[in-house]
This record gives structure tokens, C-alpha cells and sequence, in this order.
């Protein structure tokens, strides 16, 4: 298990890069300066746009959606699917083959505890896939991702938010800004933020059970409970901050929807979310009469 | 039920504008000549594009789409619904006060046989909605439009495609082109286009036994089974003339999706729809296999 701060595609025009985009040792091919220089540019760049080719996909025993986001505009087409399911992994990698797709990243918001995560399935279907998942969920990936990383596809990329409170390891990814990304922009929040809703809390009882029983067990003082407790009592502040913030017309693409909703925007949210709209105090108590 | 060919609104800049688009006698408003006019101005226009809003609503049981659309741009906020489903109608109502819309029609794409249409149950609960449907269809709306009527919402538009086959009413909905319209088009394709698929045929079937039935009752000529078996076999035709003619790059709406798709593209279908992609006779053995 690596972990990257930034996984990014050597832009080379030649028509044959060699992906996975990290080299085997996990270091770096171009340097984070060459990186930062080629990021600078395509804010001032007058360029056309890199095209994102974007994809919403149903599960609908589980009411997940799986995301497909690829550079339609790289010669490789470089891909990656957010939150797939393995139920549903050759629906999405015989779409990726129709539409001439390189999937180079299978990426998770967080743990699934209501499906299984198709990201295992798929690499044995496509080698060379890397898997990512946040380093906070203390879960196995192929890369693991904190806030403020950037997972590149081509000229495109996710930005990494910590959105903890469904579970510890919770994260949001976003498009990133400027002329030359996708307008308005997305965000990817998993169970963090759903449309109108969020996810469910009691993940966190059990990981604060969890904890006692095993300080309990051991004699050991309850700093690890204080821990637990305040990220827990944080998923307003988190969501607030690091959602809340983006421009109101960001697109927001949950990773469930049980009502048939398949997108909101950070301004309905801000306004209409029956549960996050709300204080520390008032969340808590709603959150535990569920 | 009114047979309009033209259903437009008035395009005054007063924030107050009457709704529905249509006068109680069911003439115009306004002239056709001076709709005509209004209608060249947007193509040549150097102003800011009208911007849609659109949202993709789901119903699990019967998997049906239904479509949201409203022109963001003008002031009343004017709104469609496409395919409404009767069990989701609060939901989609909901949804249209959360966004500030004037809903002015409920639109049909056919008389679906696989659940009850939300949109009389919608005018009961909206006063001033109209209803539509294809006067091919044979089924009761407030309006009734046939190939090439406009349905316009604010300076945006649906323009009306015969696409028989599924059922004899079946049309498709697609959106205006021009600098001032959604780039890329959009086409809400019911059950004629189905993603990498399409509408059972069976329902034409039993419209010719039924047909059939009434003749050998009466001993009438069987000019009327012709008619029916020819629109059955006509809908390779009609789905390459009025969906295939499409830029490429149209984005495809179905009416339902059982694999948990949500979009497709004109270019994608002409490539790889398992059906559609077939002659008539190819495409009759299909449907008669199943």
C-alpha cells in the first residue's frame, strides 16, 4: 500500500503513454515542481477545455451510484470509476470498452458496509488498475489519499476533502477550478452529503463501542474515545467547510440515493438538507432518534 | 383535447407572465409568423444562451425516468415534466417548489403500459398544468402535437419526432439546435430507444390481432393490418431518420433503464444498441425471439 500525494499522468502528446501513472517503486516520474508548473498552466492556458466524459451508474439493489469520469480529451483516454460495485463491475468495464476508455484508477469515498466494492474484482479483470481509497479509512488500497491530493487523469483531476462522520475515513472528491475543468463543478461526496440527507452515524457508535470495549479490556485512557467523539461530533462542521464552501452551482453526486434523486447542487443542499442544514446539537439529536 | 401545432409562450420580460402558454380557446396567443420570427432571433443572437436546468428523476419498481427541464433564464422559471410516473409525483412536485419552477406541462412520450402516468394526478394537485401526448397515440391530454410541433418553455424548446414501433403514438422529444440551445442536443427517446436496446414490440402484436379481430368480425378489408404491420416494421426506419440523424453527440434520455444506465449518446447507440443496429428483417427475428 502506497501513499501518494500526487498521482499524475506524464503529459506527454505521444499517443502510447504507459499507464498505471506511478512508477512500481512509488515514486514520482516527474518531479512535484514539473507538476506544479504544468498545474499553473492550465489555469492562464487559453487552450480549449479538456473534455471530462461523465457517466452515473445505478446499482439498484444497493441504491449505489458508480461514476465514470474519463479525458476525453488525452489520446489515451485515461478513466476512473468512483465507489463501483461488484455486482455491477462488468456493466462498467464493458461501457469502458465501448467507449474506448483507459481505466487507469478504481477509487472509493470510503468503506462500503452496505455493498461490496467492485475495485478487488476489477483489477483481476484489468491489470494495471490501481486502487485508492482514503488513508483516514485505515483500509487496503493500492494508494492511499489525504486531504488536499490530487488523482490525475490526464489534465484532469480529483481533489481529495476529508468528510468524516459517516465513517472515519470519509472523503469528497472534487473537480478541480478554473477555465479549462468541467463547469459548474462536481463534487463526488459518497455517504457524507445525499441528496437532502446524509449517511447514516451509528458507524460511528460502534467504532466509539468498539474502542471502549477494547480500553475497557486494556486499562487504557479514553483519549481514543475524546478522538472518536469529536469526529464524530465534527460531520456538520466538516461537510460545512469543506462542501459547503464550493461554488453553489457545484453539482453534487452522492454515492446512494433511495428516492430516485440523481443530483443536487451545493446551493439546494445549503438550503434543503434536512440534516445538514442543521447545528452540532440539533444533527446529533436527529441523528439519534434514527 | 386540443391539437395545437405550436405551444409557446409569451416572451415578455415582465416577471409576471401568464401561465399556461396556451389561450382557454385553444388559438395562439401570438401569430405563427411572429412566433416564427422570435424563433430566427435566437439562432443569430449574440445574448447569453438560455440556460436549462434539468434534473434525471428515477422510479425503482417500474425503472422509469422521468425528466425535469425548466429554462432557468427567464423570469418565470417555466417547466416541464417528461414521463411522469404516478407513485413519484409528490417527489417530482417537491423538487419543482425546492427550485423555484413554474410547472407548465406534463408530457408523455406514449401510453405506457407498465405504470400509470403521473400526470393526471399532477393537474389535480397543479392547477393550470397541461398535459400532452402524440395525437398518434390515440390517448386524452389537454394537448395533442404530431411531427415537428414545438413545445417551448420560455425561448427553449422540444421538438416532436414520430418514433412508432413500441406502440403506434410513440415520439421523441428532442431539444433545439443553435448557439442559444443545450449543447450538446438532448433527445428523450421513451421506449423507442432503450440504451443498447429498445421497446417491446409485442404491444404493436396485439394491436394487430386486435385489429385482425374486429375485421373478421365485421368483414371489412384488411387495409388496417397493413397500416399496423407496416409502422411495425417501419421502426428500424424511423428510429435511424429521427434518432440516428442526430449529432453524434445528442445525449439519449430512455423512458426506462434495467441495468442501471442513465445516458447514452446518438453516436454511442448507431454502435453498439444490440437492436437497433440490425435490418428489419434482422430486427424482426430479434423481437420475435423474444
Amino acid at each position: 500500500m502506497l501513499q501518494l500525494r500526487f498521482l499524475q499522468a506524464s503529459l506527454s502528446p505521444k499517443p502510447h503513454l504507459t499507464f498505471p501513472l506511478i512508477s512500481s517503486s512509488g515514486s514520482l516520474r516527474i518531479s512535484q515542481t514539473k507538476l506544479r508548473s504544468q498545474m499553473g498552466s492550465y489555469t492562464t492556458s487559453s487552450q480549449q477545455p479538456s473534455k471530462l466524459l461523465f457517466r452515473q451508474l445505478f446499482e439498484k439493489e444497493s441504491s449505489t451510484y458508480t461514476y465514470l469520469l474519463a479525458n476525453a480529451s488525452h489520446p489515451e483516454k485515461p478513466a476512473l470509476l468512483v465507489d463501483p460495485v461488484d455486482k455491477t463491475v462488468d456493466r462498467d468495464l464493458a461501457l469502458v470498452k465501448d467507449l474506448g476508455l483507459k481505466l487507469i484508477y478504481a477509487i472509493n469515498t470510503h468503506v462500503h458496509a452496505d455493498h461490496v466494492t467492485g475495485t478487488g474484482l476489477i483489477k483481476t479483470k484489468v491489470p494495471g488498475v490501481k486502487s485508492i481509497i482514503s488513508k483516514a479509512s485505515d483500509a487496503k488500497a493500492d494508494l492511499v489519499v489525504e486531504p488536499g491530493d490530487k488523482i490525475c487523469f490526464g489534465d484532469l483531476f480529483l481533489v481529495v476533502r476529508a468528510t468524516p462522520g459517516h465513517t472515519l475515513g470519509c472523503v469528497t472528491y472534487v473537480t478541480g477550478d478554473g477555465p479549462s475543468r468541467p463547469q459548474p463543478r462536481m463534487a463526488f461526496t459518497g455517504d457524507a452529503l445525499l441528496i437532502r440527507g446524509c449517511g447514516r452515524t451509528d458507524f460511528q457508535m460502534k467504532c466509539i463501542i468498539d474502542i471502549v470495549w477494547e480500553l475497557v479490556s486494556h486499562d487504557i485512557s479514553c483519549s481514543g474515545v475524546a478522538c472518536c467523539v469529536e469526529v464524530h461530533s465534527n460531520y456538520i462542521s466538516q461537510v460545512h467547510s469543506q462542501i459547503f464552501t464550493l461554488p453553489k452551482d457545484t453539482l453534487v453526486y452522492p454515492a446512494h440515493d433511495y428516492k430516485g434523486f440523481t443530483v443536487s447542487t451545493v446551493g439546494e443542499e445549503m438550503l434543503f438538507n434536512a440534516r445538514l442544514t442543521k447545528d452540532e446539537e440539533a444533527f446529533k439529536n436527529i441523528m439519534a432518534s434514527k
